[in-house]
């Protein structure tokens, strides 16, 4: 009997999974008919001038118009990650790409490959951490225990620990920034009062004086969770906003340096514009 | 004599192109320091919350920050092109990639690759075309004139007319909003004018009563010269504002289909809500 | 105490993990110097002529020139794998890109990326899933009792059983064609004992009639066991053996079929040669 | 009259191609049925262990089984790209990649991607090149003066020289291989001709005492040529032949590396075997 019963299923879920052809298909993104575009129900030449792009690009994966507040943490998540200078590996393989005289959508191509699992997954793996914590907030724990828990757990096991430190920066200013605007904007939940417990716990534990901040990659997750923006559109709001910078970088390579160079990280300076403040309007 | 002459090109010809390191190489885009990054000179963490995603775009691709009328473009050609439905082959090209189970890295980046020369490659072209006819212009030729030669020139040659026509729309809603936004935003100029020339001279010697209006490439050609986007930028500008729709789609093969399912584009209907209006405040 | 001994990993952790330069580093692949290029020791030169591009693979990859038998059967599984028509989504992701105009390497590249979890990654966990019964048998179990409980834990987890079934085919050629090789080069082992002993609990759980055989993933995944190509050279391989016919598909849609056009996947006909035999001197 | 007919051809050619589908679509590479796949009108069963790889790859590409004369050439043409080292920033972009955490085939796909015009292109180029002096020599001009006018054409136009020179090697041992093969295969024909005459027709020029020999893209542009493969099998043939190498790089890069490190290409050495020689067998 269990024979026939297991058997059943191998070939069923052969099936299922090998699947061909299920008829006629749905989306729910975007409707085209002649002379007019409706993403998620809204013609978008309305759209047009009166959504911006990362209120648009918000629209488009979460299915409505964000609310003020967290259109404008929609821009800040998506400028925060603008451009991380000429080091990061993905930038490395558009520029490597980009002196062969690839073509740009190659150069891009080839660096959005390069967010690999040491390299952007960060968010999403934080954002299921913070969340394991909450579970057990939920069922009675203070956030301190949880914290305590779920950092002990991390550190047993073989995995880094998501949305912690950074090779460059001892404090990322990104992610300060990031909090005080929800602070501000008065979204601040769980997830980062949930981030600030561990923080809190590893400096507890810290003797070394190195402290160990939380960076950007943990400051969007513990701000994508409070706004109920889920791992995988987290995750897809990263690849979107790292495509400007490799854009730029293969572009400046192209331009600026001869074909078919070696590229070395390391040996490299900055020549543009000194520091300087944005104009007065934008205060 | 002229051998020994064209011998020497030929060798330093092959070193400069073939040339191994250049010592110390520059970037003009981001400077990282311990705890700042600069963007072009303005620091990272002041640019969030200040400037839109849209307007860090033109920042790091232009290198200054856009006056508050071409912020709006920026905003609007970017969020014109955000998705274009299921049936695109770049598109297409991304939800057979996710129907294998890929990572959303792999599906964006097989998207990007799709923007081909006949798919997305109008911008560009269709720049260098107004351009051929304005340099007439500057010479004295009218710009009815000037239309009538390019138009001409480009019908004589195997090349499709850039910026015009739509395989779907008959009027392209996208170009038509656009082409007010430059309007009302003061900074119309001679390459909307130099395209308007071009599509009166094809309605003129239209005798088959099917228009050939200008399209949202077309536009967008004629918007980017008309604020002093070089073609090279506007073309990274069509790679960044297509990656979310293409992440999207993406999104929703893996989660609405699935695995491994033959993709027939034709056949496929949409199901999301139906027309509506923006929220009040957005108008 | 534990809080100190458990910060420092944190920080170690993180430094390994995210580590800048190590220095000087090594590759044991190839060496190049002026007009010499060793490939695992071997001049490039030398070996032009003298090994099999699939051989020379098998170098690169395993670090020695293979036996003739081992040899034969690397061309073999290369060659299992050259063409599965037009309907794999990576053909298709492949053909989506060609008919945008895009360059063969941006084809290539898009369809490489269509190897995603469910297409494509068979081999690697067969044979995980055949070293794990082997175990069993190391440890006393007999290949049957062995292959029982595997199957049996596989049916009972949500993951498809790796290596049997098939789509299209009830019984897949190219499997029975390499399992007969393996053993006339007199090369079988514990692997496709293994994979044999599976595929015979399955016949006797069967009582629907349909067999669900073992595929060409399954017999790669146990040939390549039993010739020692540890499980990720073994999906080296698999991409490398795609390549081909991605590249064929992409060259025949750009060269028989117009730009931009909607590629149903069930739509086609083949035209090519009616079924034909090798010339004599093949066999 | 002009107007309404040149108004007719817009429309005509933006159909043309922008076209939708075209009903039922034709193949002529494999044919798929149950339990059977035919290559070009050969069962994939039985060309496993009766072709190689490179025979298949060219039955796939060209229709054809290839004679055992250019089968061999195959062979070699694939062989001779195997690996160019650590160093080529197609290499760098898949080792760039993989040490993000990428997949294998998210190093791989990078990877092709960087064979842009420097990089690989040069064989296309060449192929038409040495076309171009063939038809001055079937118009009765001799070698020697077809090689001085495309030489000469060469040098005053922007383009580098295809096919000749090498950043590395002052003597490509890989061309000389092929064209040594070529000889004892008795394939050798005017492309071989044509392209020995330009190398005399540089050499004669030289008065620098730095010679300028044919690379191993011209001996492959001209070997090609000579047994009947169009420029764009041999473009096709280039990036096939570079995916081993690219793989093989990525692997080692996941296996001996860590993760996100900063590569320098100029700051590694070889650490594989030393210098050997092929098994007796294999001469």
């Amino acid at each position: 009997m269990a024979r026939t019963n297991s058997k059943a299923p191998v070939v069923e879920r052969r099936a299922q999974r090998r699947g061909a052809s299920d008829g006629k298909w749905r989306t729910a993104l975007t409707c085209i008919e002649p002379n007019k575009i409706l993403v998620r129900g809204y013609p978008l030449d309305e759209i047009m001038g009166r959504l911006t792009f990362g209120e648009a690009i918000y629209l488009l994966l979460m299915g409505e118009v964000p609310s003020p507040a967290i259109g404008s943490l929609m821009e800040a998540i998506l400028v925060s990650f603008i451009d991380h200078g000429a080091t990061p590996p993905s930038t490395l393989a558009a520029r490597n790409t980009a002196t062969t005289g690839a073509s740009l959508r190659s150069c891009v191509a080839a660096g959005v490959l390069g967010f690999g699992r040491y390299h952007g997954g960060d968010i999403e793996t934080c954002m299921h951490f913070l969340d394991t914590g909450l579970e057990m907030v939920r069922q009675g724990t203070s956030y301190h225990d949880a914290a305590e828990q779920i950092l002990e757990k991390c550190l047993q096991s073989e995995e880094a620990l998501p949305g912690f430190g950074h090779r460059f920066h001892t404090r990322d200013p990104r992610a300060a920034r990031l909090f005080q605007m929800a602070l501000e904007l008065e979204i601040e939940g769980e997830h980062v009062q949930m981030i600030r417990a561990v923080e809190m716990v590893i400096a507890e534990r810290d003797q070394t004086g190195t402290p160990l901040p939380v960076n950007i990659d943990g400051a969007i997750a513990a701000v994508c969770g409070d706004i109920g923006i889920p791992p995988g559109v987290a995750n897809a709001l990263f690849v979107i906003s790292r495509v400007p910078g490799i854009a730029a970088h293969s572009r400046e390579e192209a331009e600026r340096h001869h074909p078919m160079r070696q590229i070395d990280p390391k040996d490299h300076f900055y020549d543009g514009p000194s520091q300087r403040r944005l104009p007065e309007r934008r205060k």
